[in-house]
């Protein structure tokens, strides 16, 4: 039977990138009085579910999918967490 | 002495708000095979650095910049951590 997990990826410019939307923002910040503030980076945070049979398998399909798709490898890395979501169904019959 | 710590934002629609880049990505997905794919929603995930007297003060000026700045409360909620950055100085100084 298959499960369904939520994926919580994290994609971000690689360092050695240069960020301009992080600077103008960084600068917007400064302008509106928050001179503390440095080192602004903005990258990309999304959401998805996905059916599984196991959560290695949930893992490695989100690899593959960040890989061809969400990232660009190439100036971007990513990151992601897959979670198994309860389904409602489910705990309903649990209670 | 002020601190000086790092805070990772996060930045997502509301739930209720139609997320058409989202629903672009999960299309996307689904005619490169991952049709088990769905509720596909992309936020924003932002890293800045700050300077602060305490861990209180940072998330409170982390909070104060996401509402009047970064996020968009009419239609996006944030959360975000706060925590501290060990100085390379003052590590080299601890050794």
């Amino acid at each position: 039977m298959s499960q369904t997990f939520q994926a919580q990826i994290h994609i971000t410019l690689r360092a050695s990138v240069l960020d301009p939307a992080g600077t103008a923002v960084q600068s917007g910040l400064h302008q509106l009085g928050y001179n503390n503030v440095s080192a602004v980076r903005i990258g990309k945070y999304m959401e998805l579910t996905l059916t599984a049979a196991d959560e290695a398998e949930a893992q490695q399909q989100v690899d593959r999918l960040c890989d061809q798709l969400l990232a660009n490898p190439v100036i971007e890395t990513y990151r992601f967490d897959v979670t198994e979501i309860a389904e409602a169904a489910t705990v309903k019959c649990r209670v």
